[in-house]
């Protein structure tokens, strides 16, 4: 990892966790139950890309970025509630995540739900809440977000494609689509509403939003990779699931080698789309090329 | 039911219907099975009590009550989401809902829980991408409905009382608690939003929500009522699930009635909160001599 980049993560990681700290309900506060169940899955230590995305977006247009930090951690309470509901037992019955007991194991199922519901609501109420930007763009920025977890190709849409698509012969094309509802939507929104927010012009919101798709499929591409080539301890869950439960994935379909091909295509893709916009756009271009890294 | 209140939900009730119908995704389109469950869920025969108290609250202020449906609508989807996951066998555990077999008897628990978390999302996105009203107002509508939905004396925070309160000896206060977050919260909250995006004034404001919070507790008293009096074919749901589960209810603690005589005190003083809008209060108070009637 360039020393830039580290700089960035070093500094912008522990921000966000303070941020996510003081979104999160603290646990001596009735429900007191569920709400340490939200902080014990958000909390666990995690790369907290979503965020760091929106955070690198946004500071394109500002040097001080605290401003975006609530909007940025709202995207990490989206994306846990999801892992949260993803990991029960009817749904991929996952027993680890980040390295612990995944939510309804430590605290049982109902409250697992209900955290992840809870979190899903905090996460919208804490942009609607947002104090730092103008009402029109925040409503817009929620909005888009909605989407990105909804059923018109979000991430809904792709966990229900993929938990349909267990034990089915995919072709690469039908897995992406699979991916890019189900992680894809997420990951490119968060660049785009970093952008958003931070003012940019229409042409370099459509560029962002070109490299979020790209780097939100390398990403996929990535923990795929890894699913099968890691342990347990360095994934903090379930290593060799995919595998078990024959979910089609970019290895099963193109080998290990052919995969980190197209991880290294599409960061390159990824870099090209924000090229116009040149220096400004360096931390992203250094959070790609730590993705890439991540699967050699 | 008084021929004013009767002619307004016979003219509201369609148009909200007709409402949720558009703002539902087809199930045509893919995800179809879920698609069909978010369906299946929300357009079941339903009191669409929200929503109408909703439109009604709006309606002091706007002869036009069309601008606040799709709003009004979001309430609907808002709460049909958390009957969906009440019911989920982790939770209560119901068979039965508006007459028909639960989402999750209906599609599995996986498409269950996804379709709570889509329509909860849904809710948000369309008060998010309102068109009618001012960007500010929306945006504090929908932190408010987010925080009536939530874990701070929220609809979340009640579910969780409610589960741990199984079984358990309460008084009538605590129970009230339970009730306030559980189910006052998000009536209230609909009261409120309706007023609020209707230009409502602080003091109208305070005076509605004590009105709403007034008749949601009475709501929940005459569902208690119900499910001792009522048949499984009147309710839609289970009858005397309540009692089974030794569950705390209004008429366990104080029986029939004395439960009456509350609800008849709670319209009363729902009534005298709003007393101070006149003639222009008419229809919320119709809706709220509606709800007396239907426990005796």
């Amino acid at each position: 990892m360039k020393t830039e980049i580290r700089s960035f993560f070093d500094s912008v990681r522990p921000a966000i966790d303070r941020s996510l700290e003081e979104l999160l309900p603290p646990d001596t506060t009735p429900p007191s139950e569920l709400h340490r169940a939200m902080r014990y899955s958000v909390l666990a230590p995690g790369k907290r890309l979503r965020p760091a995305l929106c955070v690198a977006s946004y500071s394109i247009y500002h040097e001080d970025y605290r401003p975006i930090l609530p909007v940025a951690s709202s995207l990490e309470l989206a994306h846990t509630y999801s892992l949260i509901h993803d990991d029960l037992p009817a749904m991929d019955n996952d027993d680890f995540r980040r390295g612990m007991p995944s939510c309804h194991r430590q605290f049982g199922e109902a409250i697992a739900i209900l955290a992840g519901d809870a979190l899903l609501t905090l996460a919208l109420e804490t942009i609607a809440s947002s104090v730092h930007f103008e009402a029109g763009r925040l409503n817009h920025a929620m909005a888009r977000l909605a989407r990105a977890l909804g059923t018109r190709d979000g991430m809904i849409a792709g966990q229900v494609r993929d938990l349909a698509a267990e034990g089915q012969q995919l072709d690469v094309l039908e897995l992406e689509a699979i991916h890019r509802s189900k992680t894809g939507a997420l990951l490119s929104t968060s660049v785009w509403i970093g952008a958003w927010l931070g003012g940019a012009d229409a042409s370099e919101l459509e560029a962002l939003l070109r490299f979020g798709q790209k780097i939100g499929l390398a990403f996929q591409i990535v923990d795929d990779v890894l699913d099968e080539t890691a342990s347990r301890e360095t994934l903090g869950k379930t290593a060799g699931k995919d595998r078990e439960r024959r979910k089609a994935t970019y290895p099963a379909l193109l080998g290990i080698e052919k995969s980190r091909g197209s991880v290294r295509k599409l960061t390159e893709q990824a870099r090209d789309a924000i090229l116009p916009l040149g220096g400004r756009a360096e931390l992203l271009i250094g959070i790609s090329e730590f993705l890439e890294t991540r699967c050699n």
